[in-house]
C-alpha cells in the first residue's frame, strides 16, 4: 500500500459558523489506494481529537504506523486494493492544516488566540471543498471514532447526498457534561499554566517539557479512555519501582501508565490546537439547528452503522442506542444498525480492538440496503 | 444536640505499620450525645478523605453544619438522644490531629515530607487508643463512607471485638487502579507544582491562591464523585456567562461547577495532608495480610451492613457485592447485608442522599442478628 501525503491550499474565503472568515486555508491529507474511474470508491476516514491525517502505513524509518493501520490497508477491513481511502487533518489541528499556529494573512503573524472558533460543521465543510477539488462527488463511506464519528454524523446530516454509508464508533450525537468535565481539566490546565502566556508561549520551549497543566489534563483524558474493568485487567494493584522522587508516595503500575501518557503528550501536541479542538468537541450537538434529535436524523440519507463499546465511559453505549431508537421511531430502521461490542478497553477500544471491529466495518462497507 | 470538641494528646510512642514511630500524637475529635452508664452506646463515625471530626451540628456563627448533619442529631438516624456519637479527625489530616504540619519533637520543626507514611490500620489503631482512654471497650457501631468505610472495615477485621455493627457506604475492600488513577492527578498536580517547593511551601501563601495543580486534581476528583447520569441531570448542555478570560472557550454549567469546586478547595485543604491521605487510600487493601478476601473477612465478628450506590463510578457497586458474596461463601450470610441504592448522585450519594440512606442506617443500628 502506497501512502500519498499532500497539502491542499484554498485561497477563497471560507465562512465559518461563528461568523468569522478564514481568508485562506490549508488542509494536509493522506490517501491510500487508487481512485477508480467513476470516482465511486472513496472512503473518508475522520480522525479523533489528537489524531492526524496519518491514518495508515509506515513512513520510511518510522517505527510506528498510522493510528488505524490495523484497519486500513491491502486486504484489510478498509481494503486499499478496493477503496481509495482519504484522511484529512482537520482545521485547527497543527499537523499541517491551518491552525492557531498558522500565519494570519492580514497581520503576517501567527493567529494564536485570534484564531477563530471552529465547530465540527466547519471542519466537515472544509473537507468537502477538498473532495470537490478531487472530483469526489460521493463517498462510498465516511468512517470515524470519537471526534471522527461526530464528523461522520455531521457529513450525513449536513451533506445528505455525500456519503452512501457512515460508520460511527465510540461517539455521540451531542457532547454531554461528563465529557465536557474531562475536557475542562485539560483546558484549565493549559490556560492557567504560567507557561501558556496567554497563548504566546515559545514553541521551542513547549516542545521540550510541555505544560504541566496539559499533562494533568491528559492524565484525566487517559482515565476517560479506559474503564474500571480495563484498569483492573491491565494493572490490578501491582507495584513498580519509584523513580526516586517522593518515595513516600509509592508507585503503582497505573501511576506509571499515567505518568508515561501524561507527560509525553504535551511535548508533541500543540496546546492551542488542543484548546480549539476540545472546544469543538464540547460544542458538538448535531441537534442544535434542528430542535430534536429525530429532526436532525431525519435529514440523513446514508446508511448509518453505529458501533459502541460496553466499557466506554466517555461516550457510553446508551448514547448511540438512543440514536438507533430515534432512527427506528422515524421509520429508518432499514438504514440503521447498532451494535455494542463487548470490550474491556473502554473508549480506546475503537483504536485497539481491531479484531473485534474489522468484521463490523467490512459488513458495513458492503451494505446494500439502500 | 450539644457539640463537644476536644483534643487528646498521647505521649507514648506510637508504632506505625511502616516501621516508623510517632513519639507523640494528638487526635482532635467531636462527640454528640451522652455516653451511657455501661458505655455501650458509642457510635463511631469515620470521615472521608477531605472530611474532619466536625460531622454534625453547627458552630456558633457558622452557616454550614457538619458534613453528616442530616444523619446525626437528636431524633435523626444516628440518634444523639440514644447514642454517644464520636468522630475523630484521622492522623495525617490537618484539622487538629497530628499531620505533616505538626512539630516533630526531635527537631522542633514541622515534619513536612519527613512525616511517616500512614495506612488505614494506623489511623484506626490511633482511634482505638482514644476509645480506650474514654472507657469505650466496645462500640455499638462504626459507620463511614468512602475512606470512612475503609476505616470501618479495618476496625472490624483488626479489632474484631470492638464493633458490634459496622456500616460501610460507597467504599471498597481494596482500592483499585481506577481510583488510584484519579488520585494520581491530584498527587502529580501537588508535587509538580512549583509552589509546592518540595513540601516547604509557605502556608500563608498557599491559603491565598492554592496550588493550581491541586485544583486540577480536585476537578478530576469531582468527576469521580459524580457520574454521566448525574451530570446530565444536574447540568445538561446549559451555558453560562463566561468570566471574561478566554471567551473563545465558552462556558457550560458543568465548567462553572468544576471551577468552583476545583479552585476553592486548595485554599482550605493542606496539600501535604492531601498527599498523605491519598497515599493511605491508594494503599488500602484489607486482604494484604490475609492472602484472600475470604480469609480477611472471616476474622470479622461484627454485623456488616454494606450500602452502595448505583451511579458510584469511584467505588462501583460490584465491589461491595463481591464482599457480600464472599461473606455468603464463608457462611456469614446471617451477619452481612448488602444493598445497592438507586441514586443519580454517584459517589457523593453517601453525603447527599440522606433521605435514601437514613432508613438503612436506622435499620442497621437496630440489627439484632448476633
Amino acid at each position: 500500500m502506497k501512502i500519498s501525503t499532500h497539502k491542499a491550499h484554498f485561497s477563497e474565503p471560507f465562512y465559518l459558523e461563528s461568523g468569522r472568515i478564514l481568508s485562506e486555508f490549508d488542509l494536509a491529507y493522506e490517501t491510500y489506494g487508487e481512485l477508480n474511474e467513476d470516482h465511486s470508491n472513496a472512503v473518508v476516514v475522520c480522525h479523533a481529537l489528537t489524531g492526524s491525517h496519518h491514518a495508515a502505513g509506515r513512513y520510511e524509518n518510522d517505527s510506528k504506523a498510522g493510528w488505524w493501520d490495523g484497519l486500513i490497508g491491502d486486504g484489510k477491513a478498509i481494503d486499499t486494493t478496493k477503496f481509495f481511502v482519504i484522511c484529512v487533518n482537520i482545521l485547527g489541528s497543527s499537523f499541517g492544516s491551518t491552525s492557531p499556529l498558522s500565519i494570519e494573512p492580514s497581520t503576517g503573524k501567527e493567529y494564536r488566540l485570534r484564531f477563530p472558533v471552529l465547530v465540527i460543521s466547519d471542519v466537515v465543510k472544509a473537507q468537502m471543498k477538498l473532495f470537490d477539488r478531487l472530483g469526489i462527488k460521493q463517498a462510498h463511506a465516511v468512517v470515524g471514532g470519537s471526534l471522527g464519528g461526530m464528523q461522520a454524523l455531521c457529513f450525513a446530516i449536513e451533506f445528505p447526498n455525500f456519503a452512501k454509508n457512515i460508520i460511527m464508533m465510540a461517539t455521540t450525537y451531542a457532547t454531554k457534561p461528563w465529557a465536557i468535565a474531562f475536557n475542562k481539566i485539560a483546558i484549565e490546565g493549559i490556560v492557567r499554566d504560567p507557561g501558556f502566556k496567554n497563548g504566546n508561549y515559545d514553541k521551542e520551549e513547549i516542545s521540550k517539557n510541555g505544560l504541566m497543566g496539559m499533562a494533568l489534563g491528559r492524565m484525566a483524558g487517559h482515565i476517560s479512555f479506559l474503564s474500571p474493568a480495563s484498569m483492573d485487567a491491565k494493572f490490578g494493584r501491582a507495584y513498580v519501582e519509584t523513580d526516586g522522587t517522593y518515595e513516600l508516595l509509592g508507585r503503582y503500575q497505573v501511576d506509571r501508565y499515567m505518568e508515561y501518557n501524561g507527560y509525553g503528550f504535551p511535548k508533541r501536541f500543540d496546546p492551542l490546537s488542543y484548546l480549539y479542538i476540545a472546544k469543538m468537541m464540547n460544542n458538538f450537538d448535531c441537534t442544535r439547528h434542528y430542535d430534536t434529535l429525530k429532526n436532525a436524523l431525519s435529514l440523513i440519507k446514508a446508511n448509518v452503522f453505529m458501533l459502541s463499546f460496553s466499557g466506554d465511559i466517555l461516550f457510553p453505549p446508551t448514547l448511540m442506542k438512543e440514536m438507533y431508537e430515534a432512527f427506528c421511531d422515524i421509520g429508518k430502521k432499514g438504514n440503521a444498525e447498532y451494535e455494542c461490542i463487548d470490550s474491556d478497553y473502554g473508549h480506546d477500544a475503537f483504536l485497539v480492538e481491531i479484531d473485534k471491529i474489522e468484521m463490523q466495518v467490512k459488513k458495513a462497507l458492503e451494505w446494500k440496503k439502500i
